[in-house]
């Protein structure tokens, strides 16, 4: 046992590139999220954004009981009993959020059973949702005398909206799939036992796309979401692309009527 | 008779705290919002903004037939017949949308039957919508001649987006409860002899979280969605929720597993 | 033939004003854009926006296989084979794109068939979209080695967010008019053969509004909806409306039980 087994990443081939499977790793806890975790998160993803190979990312929790129920409660006497505690914790918790937005490679949070408090947290800052119809989802923290902070807020407002952000917090309930798919917290519900299959689904066609091209994506959706000042630099990046080997691959094999092979270039 | 009867506040206790319903209340016109109302509701919520008491507030029309249709119009040719008059009248139907946003205590709007209008807009600034389904929703100024100006073009656009706020100005219709659910302005439908029900189910789950709480989110939300620069400060505040005995008395309770007692210090 | 046979437009008496109807005319290429196309479109919603008398303009492809499948391929290889060329060509599009934006008048895309790529982000621009439940989305760019510019991920972004705006360009698929309604792509999905019907319909509602207001409504939401900083010119621009005579008119009406008469006045 070493101290990264808290959280595991694994690697699988699909096509030209690699998929990364990061879990959340504590099953005897339902993945209960402690310091230790958080700290992980934050490494792996700044690792993982490192890795040219990388296609895509999958997040995930050990088991198919939970991505995690929150935060680990018993942490907090020691580790979170006080603003100035809290403030140290919580900058590595968003520090780890955020490194999961700026990792450039697509992540899709891969969902099934409780995905509850920090879990939700978590799969909030990856680009997409995919669930099984027996998940569970909320964030009733004011049960605990707790608030979600500035950067959780940002995310799920930005996700949201204001209403149904508000709603969500206001009531504290754990709602199910269908719910988290109306309001707008989910991209997919399908059959829990069908989730690998969907998630695989997407990721193949992730996979399928020109590598530099998907990064992109993600960067200027969430400069734009963002409402960033855009410089003349950002928008001539909206043309790089056209001078990629990718790009004449990829009109050369829909001329030809072939699949493209993307290099990454 | 006094000034103040075209709005009522009642008071109920819940709890540990008081919820109060506001209630405009001009029912003998289906509580067309007049000058006087739109005032007395500024003063309303700046006056129970202030009460410590306080956890949540309820806001409806008198009776069960109307929120409101809108404006009175028969006010039109004496108080909004030129920019002038109704630059000054807007100014205060605006300030008064904003003291309900700026009023800290969450506040839920009940709807049941018409909805229209100015009627439309207050709900609108209210945190969550939960109405009948019999309830009817539309802003059909443009047959007036009329527009809605910039704070509640604001309000309407930061709810439902840009495309659905133009179909309901352009278009005109007066729609029903469930084309609302689906545009994204109420937060729930059920059927209209449910909806104190409803009402008061969410009012009791906001009135067992930590008060401070319910209103830190309120204040971060609205901060995030208005995509306000945060400050050090901010964020800081963000922390500040560690330092209460709400904080411990709640965590406390879940360890022990009985519901926390919480009194909004 | 003329350059302009690319782009049709056709006038029609609706009320006191004109309807314009904007047509992508490349029927033998299922209306793919070209450059000289993507001119044309810049060059009709600039003039369309000068003219007094207009009330409205539909956006649609010619024929009902499709608004269009996208950009024409064949062009790239001299046109866009690289990013000084896509610079020079994308800025052109995206000044065509802004000009639907930017012109005063209520614009409504009529869709019918394929809406991918260059057509669904011609769509993007209008302020609202109908369409028939046979038409088909989608932005598989990613298949080409090819990105959506930043002004493109501006359009999607406000629109659908950022998870579902990256749901569709990493996933690529193209995907049916239900999912587009679900995803807000789309105001309102209808029977194909009852796409025309409905167009007209909320046509007649935006005709017999007051034009000026429909006008001020699309400035105010998108002004509104891109976060821009408002001066007190842009507050007193609320108020206008109460001096013109379609207000008076409108007022009139209302109190007479009889339909408007309005002239944009």
């Amino acid at each position: 046992m070493t101290s990264t087994d808290v959280v595991l990443v694994e690697r699988a081939k699909v096509g030209n590139g690699v998929v990364a499977t990061v879990i959340l790793n504590r099953p005897e806890k339902l993945n209960a999220l402690n310091k230790e975790m958080w700290q992980r998160v934050g490494e792996v993803f700044q690792e993982l954004d490192q890795d040219e190979d990388l296609r895509c990312i999958v997040l995930r929790g050990a088991g198919d009981k939970a991505v995690g129920p929150g935060a680990d409660i018993s942490e907090f006497a020691t580790m979170r009993n006080n603003s100035e505690q809290a403030t140290e914790y919580g900058g590595l918790m968003h520090a780890s959020m955020q490194a999961i937005r700026d990792c450039r490679h697509p992540v899709i949070a891969r969902i099934q059973g409780l995905c509850v408090g920090g879990a939700m947290e978590l799969a909030l800052m990856c680009d997409m949702r995919i669930c099984g119809a027996g998940s569970k989802f909320g964030v009733p923290v004011n049960k605990l005398g707790l608030v979600m902070a500035y950067p959780e807020v940002e995310a799920l407002v930005g996700l949201v909206g204001p209403a149904v952000a508000l709603e969500i917090l206001y009531e504290a309930r754990v709602f199910d799939a269908v719910e988290a798919k109306d309001k707008g917290l989910v991209n997919r519900v399908v059959p829990d036992e069908e989730v690998d299959a969907a998630v695989a689904s997407t990721v193949e066609k992730i996979c399928a796309g020109a590598p530099l091209v998907n990064r992109w994506h993600k960067k200027f959706v969430y400069k734009v979401a963002a409402g960033a000042e855009l410089t003349a630099e950002d928008q001539a990046e909206g043309f790089a692309c056209f001078d990629t080997q990718d790009f004449q691959e990829g009109v050369m094999a829909f001329m030809a009527k072939h699949k493209p092979d993307f290099k990454g270039n």
